[in-house]
């Protein structure tokens, strides 16, 4: 019954895990749609940037060699024979002496080559025929977005694995992308194990509570770009659990179970792994809480046995489930960033094993500081509403003190890392 | 032509949008959809946690006052009587020196006021019998997890206005709530106006770009929750532009146009906020970019007049629309975390106003650092794509070096933030 399991280092776990990374596979969706999801193909410069010679402020465009010899002392006078706003095209080639008024981001007309911005300019008109002077000379070029200065055409602007964020967006949108090649989603199968399980709209009866973990982990899944395919509750019951596994594993890229991987009379993922065929990679790992997180592989597929217990349940997933889960959708950048914060309060109690206590980052007053997040008993669901980090606590004979400096993962920032364990 | 305009203080010009903070409508959804809405009720302890007495460990549940005489010399003998786990319950009440075997999380039998863990206790077993024996004393309610004392039945759990995240999603389902009133997300209208713009789908023409910034823009409306209601792009005409507005505003939260508000000859933003009597709360801001954004008032309805410059768009959105589309979702958390970085590299230009560089944060090696993301050149669009964060460079008459400590606003954390400007 005492099961000995020989416990195996976070880093080292994590490896394990990571070597079973899978490129998954694309799908081709709309702009429209594409937020929060991970290019599967790089963006490229569909045209030059700008597209043509454009005006980026608002003036007169002209021929530079017209200001040759413009001077205070040597006013010279343009007459205005068109006017464009962007998206206008003048007509007219600017001759000598000639000048067309041009506003922010229009095509430069043929036969200028530089634009006086209203600012160097004074006024000349003559009844309805408009002119103006200008005292200095102007360089060719001089206040034009010659095309391809910003971007040339066929450059790599966003490499595959990119998060679509509002700029990438506006880049797709600019060069034409109105349909994407983007990762698909991972889709990744969850059952809840355990005859105390009630359903979300189930009365309360003696001894049962209402399955927290699996909608829990669904909004984990969601929140690391995954499709949760919630399977439903499993009481523990060998073949009626064996079966179910067996019978889902194949329509899923992962698949993860919350229960019955402790030492418990019913717990039964250590038998159902084997008879499954399923290579345990670890089942136990120096932390708290989530030491007795299990995985193991069936062929190239990960098995996530996660405890029952909520907040070890949670920490497992984040440190074992997100980062391949986020992996499989190209990214190079699948970790939690990893910052360092200072301690906003005493957390007095030690413990041998590095912990993971559920915490929130505060920003507000322009430094980084950490609470744990409530009491950090394990089983106290109501710790984890406030969870946005997670506080590493290397174990030691001491607690740690208010301003003492702690390394936190980031959970609710849209940005990955890379490989965070020493 | 050349309006005058009076710019205001970035702080006065958030104050003066948020005095139109709007409490949106709720709606009431699934708890399986509910991930990153925000709540439009408390969530409240509907039982008390645990719902009953129960063993937070493996173990024998006995009866305390049977250990009384307990010791090292007096080994006292317990008959198992029953065995159970989570979410099972025993028949059985546990009478003098009678024993149920308990798992993790399930009940406690009537009788039992304690548990004894499996490793204070000796197997004692004979033939088919199963009895143990315990040397040592327990106390009254030792190693049982009381009913309520997580959390007492009636309890708020989490406030109105918290953006729902994994946790909160498992507190949910803890207490039942398969319904959960949410705030309903405002409908925030757009248009791009331009005749330069051609849609995404159409190839490109002399003079003419694709519209980029209204699908930049739908992106960050989703970041904040909102809904974007595109609305198509309007050509630079009076009649056309101001009939558009007109009609659209009754259909929507808040109504944002990108484009027509510099003091350009085809800038008609300004005429229309006119005629439609509205009134324009500021029309020029002391920073860079966005200096020109302008936010007019039509009754209680809010109109964002961002520039149609992709970055002056982007910043003028960050600072001025999205708190308040935030804040009309209960939270009292709009703003976007400020922090302060590390300046990664030497961003050697000065400039006499507040600038909001697009940046991007890097967390990789536990500290945070920024750098700039690309060029600012104010039609750049492609350093948009990097850009997860602001940094924010007061204005002077020198530049700033890497190593100099500089704020940063955070783009891409899903936390909010109190009022953060000084």
């Amino acid at each position: 019954m005492f099961e000995f399991r020989k416990p195996i280092q976070i880093k080292e776990a994590v490896e394990r895990v990571m070597k079973y990374r899978i490129e998954g596979e694309s799908e081709t969706i709309s702009l429209r749609d594409c937020e929060g999801r991970y290019l599967a193909e790089d963006v490229i410069a569909s045209h030059p940037v700008p597209p043509f010679n454009k005006a980026p402020y608002d003036g007169y465009a002209i021929r530079s060699e017209d200001t040759r010899n413009a001077s205070l002392q040597n006013p010279v006078k343009f007459k205005v024979i068109d006017h464009i706003g962007a998206g206008q095209l003048s007509n007219r080639t600017v001759g000598q002496l000639e000048a067309v008024r041009i506003m922010t981001g229009a095509q430069m007309p043929e036969g200028a080559d530089c634009v006086a911005m209203f600012e160097v300019t004074q006024d000349a008109s003559e009844g309805d025929s408009l002119f103006f002077t200008i005292k200095r000379t102007l360089k060719k070029g001089e206040n034009v977005g010659l095309k391809g200065s910003e971007t040339s055409e066929g450059a790599v602007l966003v490499k595959k694995g990119s998060r679509i964020n509002p700029g990438i967006k506006a880049l797709l949108a600019t060069f034409g992308y109105a349909y994407i090649k983007v990762a698909r989603p991972p889709r990744v199968g969850l059952f809840a194990t355990g005859t105390e399980l009630l359903d979300v709209d189930e009365p309360l009866v003696p001894g049962k509570i209402r399955n927290s973990n699996a909608h829990m982990i669904t909004a984990q899944i969601k929140r690391a770009g995954g499709i949760p395919i919630y399977l439903g509750k499993l009481v523990d019951d060998f073949d009626l659990c064996f079966q179910a596994l067996q019978k889902a594993v194949d329509d899923v890229d992962f698949l993860i179970t919350t229960g019955g991987v402790s030492v418990g009379d019913y717990d039964l993922m250590p038998e159902i792994y084997d008879k499954l065929g399923a290579k345990v990679l670890f089942n136990k790992i120096a932390m708290r809480p989530g030491s007795v997180t299990t995985v193991a592989a069936l062929g190239k597929k990960l098995l996530f046995g996660l405890s029952g217990n909520p907040s070890a349940c949670y920490v497992g997933f984040e440190l074992f489930s997100r980062p391949i889960i986020q992996a499989a959708q190209y990214t190079d950048r699948p970790f939690t960033p990893k910052i360092e914060a200072t301690l906003g309060t005493d957390f007095p109690k030690a413990n041998p094993f590095t912990r993971f206590v559920r915490s929130y980052i505060d920003f507000d007053d322009g430094q980084v500081f950490v609470y744990p997040a409530g009491l950090d008993k394990s089983a106290v669901v109501t710790s984890l509403a406030d969870t946005n980090a997670l506080m590493i606590l290397p174990g030691g004979t001491r607690g740690y003190e208010k301003g003492d400096k702690v390394e936190v993962l980031l959970l609710e920032t849209l940005q990955g890392s890379s490989f965070i364990w020493e």
